[in-house]
């Protein structure tokens, strides 16, 4: 997940139960501190649309600092600590998660920041 | 994921993108709002370890009741905000989420609230 894993690392990589395709479940939250302890890294996942991995923000330029990562009980997800720049959606929206079921519809509650194909230019 | 689905709930189905064993990643977080909007509801999850629905706190009597639900941009993870009673992780902590990475090793940032066997007493 980090870009340079440090050599003791390898304890932290086996604590982790990666599933039959090599992949764990990540969490990105945005997170509040001010400082930036572990401020050098930019979080890094796969993209199983791509095939490959995918530096967050690589086309967008919006990506995620790192602050801190932490695993479960039982290793099989992560929770990723980061400080977002800009907005972390593909929508333009500070969040995925912007549609909320109430009263059995979902309702959209946060509009986009900025408009989408500003985030993904073509040509 | 609510108890009893209300008859409109078929357009909230719809928008999740089920994988092909029919189920979706949920992530559960505990929301800090006083009011109780839609209090009446108990998160209830699939566990894949015992084949079968899994009301949380079943057992264990940490039950989590539904604050609100929010489906991502795709559709294929939910974000769960509920009000836990007691602790969440089966470790007996508040969170599952207590091993964090510091200079690469696994630093405990939490303990346990409770001893696991008051949570799940034998016989």
């Amino acid at each position: 997940m980090l870009n340079t894993p440090p050599a003791t690392a390898t304890g932290i990589l086996e604590a982790i139960a990666f599933d039959a395709d090599g992949l764990v479940p990540a969490i990105a939250q945005q997170h509040d501190a001010v400082e930036e302890t572990l401020a050098t890294s930019r979080v890094c996942y796969f993209s199983r649309s791509r095939g490959r991995l995918w530096r967050k923000g690589e086309t967008s330029g919006q990506v995620q600092r790192l602050h801190e990562l932490r695993i479960d009980c039982d290793g099989d997800a992560l929770l990723l600590l980061v400080d977002q720049t800009g907005v972390a959606c593909h929508t333009g929206r500070r969040s995925c998660f912007y549609r909320a079921a109430r009263d059995g519809e979902l309702i959209e509650i946060a509009a986009a920041l900025i408009p989408p194909e500003a985030l993904y230019p073509s040509g």
